[in-house]
């Protein structure tokens, strides 16, 4: 009955929104908000720690519900959903995947960071093997040219995985640098293309569109642009903008429009918006774990915390690199001495 | 001194932004929003009331403030950026127009519906008259086809504009609309041409990019977004977007995110965010005065209020129409009615 799908939506607010508020899910807003995305007729509803299976740690912020019953939950109020769980190897294990399959969840969305495709394949084959449908998702995709992104998202597809996402972590790409990785990968991949966007540009909505304009099918979006840094690509809204393109997504406008007003609205605090540190993550193109420890380092050289954010950038400094940032200010410092002097 | 600028932005949340705020800006606000404003070398603050000068009424919303108090104020604290008013013929007059000259506004910005352009000459020609630069400003620009708003475009650059913009007043407008409009003043204007967003699609940002790469050169933003409806482009985003893509505005972009987060956004009651109002007017293309109008009709025929919206927007119904209203909700019923029986 149902006209195929030109694009397949992916809902992210009860995973990536997570981190919106803290990772404070409560059992009853999550099945509130699944069975409202069921009935409007998304086809797959990601939940998990924002931080992906396993998450919740002292590092990555404590979840108020236990991951796996909020998986069930969804599970259980899904007639036509299929629900997707997140893995970063090394966060979360394959017992967490085999525990989130065995309850239901059909989709394993496994990622790593643009460089790091290698880690993943052990756990494509396991999901693989637990009959789930899986997704390859390399995260802020804009830290490599778009050769070795391609190189990365080959690596993923040659292990199995059915889609490869460009994960736009920070916020940070540009359209035009969107159109390149997409079109690169829609030439050299033969399995599924993705994009995820995040608004810390107030691009999200910009790059969604050239990401499918230049072949992506798979898009992830977020009611009421609930997720990390400034959210995401808002889904009622690329819902509205999709169809007036001409392009079906199943998805009942309406419906996604009543649930983001009546139901998710109220869960948050305050709106999801462009403040000073998500712009600046986005900016600089850096982890929203450096910005913290920039403005300590910053404080303790007297000096600007965007300037080591934009330098840390520049150089591609990665998670786990968090050392190099006291050098970054201690060198900015200098520079500025001498130019001021 | 100043390298040139390849992108003149005219600041807005002084004006647009009232309709956020309902209109009650007060002195101290506008004065300290200016000054920082001036300080990051933004070369055009526009101050009005939301619907323009003389709009302080019941009918568009009473202003706290007399705006010609709040344009004295901008002008006393700007020792570069010029102050602009905005002017809707048939609102304002000209003697609004030319006491705000008279008090130092340096750009009037005339607005008319994007079909009635012949109602601006003599503001226009007043404008030029009083040393003023001149801006013709085409609202709804959505409702008319391109080879219309180009004659439209025309005639105000024959009346002597300056520069013509392009007003996406609903935020109706998709990336390929936008590009197909101003690549066609491009090609048939001497005169700048400008554009102003509205985020209600979450497109304002992509929009403005696209009229930018389409050889618009005047553009409006508005600081965290404030502004009618879902909001404008957002000007300290849209200067590091710009920024990062090589093209010089001239604005300070760490003076404009700190404006941002310490002067504008603890005026507003709450961030500005795309929700369900917004939205409709948006994916519908209609004034949002009509809203309250259709949710009224909605109720009384027992129908949903976006269903009128659209229909609407479909038949391009503006201003001054709300009589059919009622006549479009009575349709609707009957015609479900069939549908359902």
């Amino acid at each position: 009955m149902t006209k195929s799908r030109d694009i397949t939506i992916t809902e992210v607010a009860l995973r990536d929104g997570s981190h919106a508020i803290g990772h404070q899910y409560t059992l009853e807003q999550v099945t509130a908000v699944s069975k409202a995305l069921d009935e409007a007729n998304v086809p797959y509803i990601e939940v998990s720690h924002g931080d992906g299976l396993g998450g919740s740690s002292q590092q990555f912020g404590t979840s108020l519900t236990d991951e796996m019953k909020l998986i069930e939950a969804a599970v259980s109020v899904s007639k036509q959903a299929k629900v997707a769980v997140l893995l970063l190897p090394g966060v979360g294990t394959m017992k967490d995947l085999r525990q989130a399959a065995d309850i239901g969840a059909k989709m394993a969305r496994v990622a790593t960071h643009v460089t790091e495709a290698d880690v993943s394949p052990q756990h494509i084959n396991l999901a693989k093997e637990l009959g789930m449908e899986t997704v390859g998702f390399l995260m802020m995709s804009h830290m490599a040219p778009v050769a070795k992104l391609v190189e990365q998202a080959k690596l993923m597809e040659s292990y199995g995985a059915d889609t490869v996402y460009v994960v736009d972590s920070a916020g940070a790409l540009l359209p035009y640098e969107v159109r390149e990785r997409i079109r690169a990968m829609r030439q050299e991949l033969t399995v599924n293309i993705g994009f995820h966007g995040h608004n810390n540009l107030s691009l999200a909505m910009a790059n969604t569109l050239v990401a499918i304009e230049e072949g992506a099918t798979r898009i992830d979006g977020s009611i009421r642009c609930l997720g990390a840094g400034a959210g995401n690509t808002q889904t009622e809204v690329l819902i509205a903008v999709l169809e007036r393109m001409g392009l079906n997504t199943g998805v009942d406008l309406y419906k996604m429009m009543d649930l983001a007003e009546n139901i998710v609205a109220p869960i948050l605090k305050k709106p999801q918006e462009i403040a000073k540190d998500s712009l600046v993550m986005g900016y600089a193109g850096v982890y929203s774990s450096f910005l913290l420890h920039a403005q300590r380092a910053a404080k303790q050289f007297d000096i600007d915390s965007r300037d080591i954010l934009i330098e840390l950038g520049k150089r591609k400094v990665v998670g786990g690199q968090e050392d190099m940032i006291i050098d970054v200010a201690s060198e900015i410092a200098k520079r500025q001495k001498i130019v001021n002097a």
